[in-house]
């Protein structure tokens, strides 16, 4: 980012103030207790940097929530939404659109053979409430296996499938989803001590669930490819083989949630392919075009297709693919080629963020674990290696972890929190240099944490 | 619009070939059978005039699916997506953002008094499940009722309450939803012959309703302040400040789904202005930015607000009070103020619209009934006017709707139909010489028609 001129920060900080102020008195807040709260300011950001309201700069390593793959303000991305907006903003989904259609071809044409129908919706929620209902309705059956330790969005069937704290007060306990555990070694329900141990034992246990649950009343299990805000646990790849297989057996679709692993983040198209599977259903959003502007969608394969060719699906939404969006994801799928973004994320996982955070873990009392894939790291924050125990409660966060957070931010570096957990995933496409500043700074100061009880 | 020029006419036909070949091979459409559909393609509109694959220019009386009020491509308002794309595409909702705050406060300021905080979402549907949401936590309470006839999104939550055929396929008889009827004195359920019966039994059903139901089981009633898709029956007042009173006396709820009606459609910045009444929560989308960028949101009083102050809110989305769309939104508003809009809108209604459309069914065998206000019209086709049978059925369509339809295009002309009716839902700031020529193409084409079984 340009160095920032003494007027333009003056200006920044008049215009913070302001919105602020108005921020405080009208904007409500996602998942927040609104008044015990006190947002930063962002007015201004570029690739990976964020400016404050003081015109101060900081690294993104959240790209927000961890949407930003081609970091902010991308180019051929801010021209293409502003030659589209010159074109034509919006039409209803019912027309034929071109920036629509390219999209859709963009897309089907980075899936597995066979997954080549989008549906598009606005965001992640609501392509999982849609994948959910076609599974529902193309099997009539009615119950969804879901993971614990799972994010899949904020409206009624979303958060219901979501496996997080932020159900509980809206699961009335009748939205027919039933939740299992998967795999966790770090933290295994199945007192595992190796991944081929914690693989036998969670698929063992899907089966047992699918068996006691009783096959013929479930449509689908969901499954983030790799969980995202629940902590970036990858599983193995015969983990999710024998998932598919169990789906074959029992006549059970399988939707995999690609809404944050996917374009990119891991260091693939779609991060299943880690994993060499292949899903009935593919939901997806953030990356898809970074959320330049709002869009999500659902992919899905011949056979749910045909359940819709002569019968009406019963949904929509008045956005279903904005050709604003579209041409946002249409220069975002180009640029990631152009540029070769998915090779550079997966090389930078392996070569330095991997690297440098096990280096990290092996020097920091309270790192209990770093685990990830291209541009997707969590890190463990515990009170001893050996007990593992959070620093900060399940569902809570604690003075402690603040303390990081802020320490981080004090030396330049916005990190992803959740939890007792700091996530490292700064745009795919971050520059060595700022990488390398970033590492830097978790590097400082977890190194020198001290917490003693 | 401009006239076209050759070459244009040229470029838009290759182009839309090829973007109808894809949409074919890759886009799932809402609401349809995919298989059966036989989509218009457009990739340029202007005003109140849309394109088809062929070059060929329509009048756009549908603004979609009720969104563009503002028209297609608003100079204020594509200047103002360009440039905050310059600036900043997207940012988290956790953050404080000028572009959201300047939008949370130009929609309060067209409030009444004490509704007073927004909750941003990415269109109607989600502002619906949220809205419904917060009034259950707010009130303890889960029952929600709502009307037959009615539109309300196509997520869970909301296609539930939705009192249209797009629920059943969808409703498992679990979803803590009761319908009513609400007042229609055309197809009146009790036999009413005047609006004032009309009101008072409808009034005293919605009573009777709550009271079987049980006042302690219902935490909201959601009402389009005038139902929109399902056929825009203008409640009258005392009906509307009836269900007020009852909310106050049971302690519900009172949400008003203003996503169709609100931002100038009805003539006013909210249709609940024509009845006197203040809502608890209002929920709007469309209207607010002409969906240029998809944005929705909830805006709520002191009340349920204060239940959230300091206990967190269970709900969000990652694209909640999105900038591009935020801007969009600023911009729409300071446009619709600027030249009038609200004001123009009520008087086409009154002066134009209204008068034209009664005397076209005076003339016309096959229309029952016209009515509206603003640039809000429903025009009633039935098979003969004595028995006002639908000259489709209810959820369904008919040759001979089909054929009305296609007359209306041939004349250049798209209008927005749903089941047996057709709607004259032109931007709102239609011009006078535009409004005259679709309406002149209404009365050409319905007072010909004649058809009999
Ligand atoms: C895996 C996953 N699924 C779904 C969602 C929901 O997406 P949205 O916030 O766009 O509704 C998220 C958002 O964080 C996510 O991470
Ligand atoms: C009254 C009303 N409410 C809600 C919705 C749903 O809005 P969306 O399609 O943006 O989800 C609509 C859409 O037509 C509507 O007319």
């Amino acid at each position: 980012m340009q160095q920032l001129s003494e007027a333009e920060i003056s200006a920044i900080k008049d215009e913070s103030a302001r919105a602020y102020e108005l921020d405080r008195a009208h904007v409500f807040h996602s998942w927040s207790a609104q008044e015990l709260i006190d947002p930063m300011t962002v007015s201004r950001a570029q690739g990976s940097t964020i400016v404050d309201g003081q015109g101060q700069s900081f690294l993104d390593f959240s790209s927000q929530l961890v949407n930003t793959n081609i970091g902010h303000q991308h180019p051929k991305v801010v021209q293409a939404i502003k030659d589209q907006a010159d074109l034509l903003c919006t039409i209803s989904p019912a027309h034929v659109n071109a920036a629509r259609s390219e999209a859709a071809r963009l897309i089907t044409e980075r899936t597995p053979a066979g997954l080549d129908h989008v549906f598009f919706t606005n965001g992640g929620a609501d392509a999982n409430e849609h994948a959910i209902r076609m599974a529902r309705l193309h099997t009539g059956k009615h119950k969804i296996l879901s993971r614990y330790r799972s994010y899949h969005g904020g409206t009624e069937t979303a958060v219901n499938v979501t496996g997080d704290p932020r159900r509980w007060s809206n699961d009335r306990g009748d939205s027919g989803v039933v939740h299992f555990f998967g795999p966790f070694l770090y933290r295994s329900e199945f007192s595992a001590t190796t991944e081929a141990e914690e693989t036998e034992r969670t698929l063992r246990h899907l089966e047992r669930t699918i068996e006691l649950e009783g096959p013929s009343t479930i449509a689908a299990i969901i499954l983030e490819s790799i969980p995202g805000t629940a902590g970036i646990m990858l599983p193995g790849s015969e983990y999710m083989q024998g998932v598919r297989a169990l789906c074959d057996k029992h006549d059970i679709i399988y939707i995999a949630d690609e809404v944050m692993a996917g374009f990119g983040r891991a260091g693939k198209w779609f991060a299943f392919e880690h994993f060499d599977v292949v899903p009935d259903i593919i939901t997806f959003a953030k990356g898809v075009n970074s959320g330049y502007v709002p869009l999500g969608g659902v992919i899905m394969d011949e056979e749910i297709y045909g359940s819709f060719a002569q019968k009406a699906y019963p949904g929509g939404l008045t956005y279903s693919g904005h050709p604003l969006a579209c041409a946002a994801a249409v220069a975002t799928l180009k640029a990631m080629d152009e540029e070769g973004m998915i090779e550079h994320a997966e090389r930078i996982g392996e070569e330095i963020i991997g690297p440098r955070l096990r280096q990290i873990a092996e020097n920091s009392k309270h790192v209990g674990e770093v685990r990830g894939v291209g541009a997707f790291w969590a890190i463990e924050l515990v009170w001893d290696k050996e007990s593992r125990e959070p620093l900060a409660p399940y569902g809570g966060g604690s003075p402690e972890v603040a303390s990081v957070v802020a320490a981080l931010k004090e030396h330049g570096v916005v990190p992803f929190n959740n939890y007792h957990r700091l996530h490292v995933v700064p745009p795919i496409n971050i520059s060595e240099e700022d990488l390398e500043t970033g590492l830097g700074v978790f590097e400082k100061v977890l190194t020198d944490l001290d917490f003693s009880r």
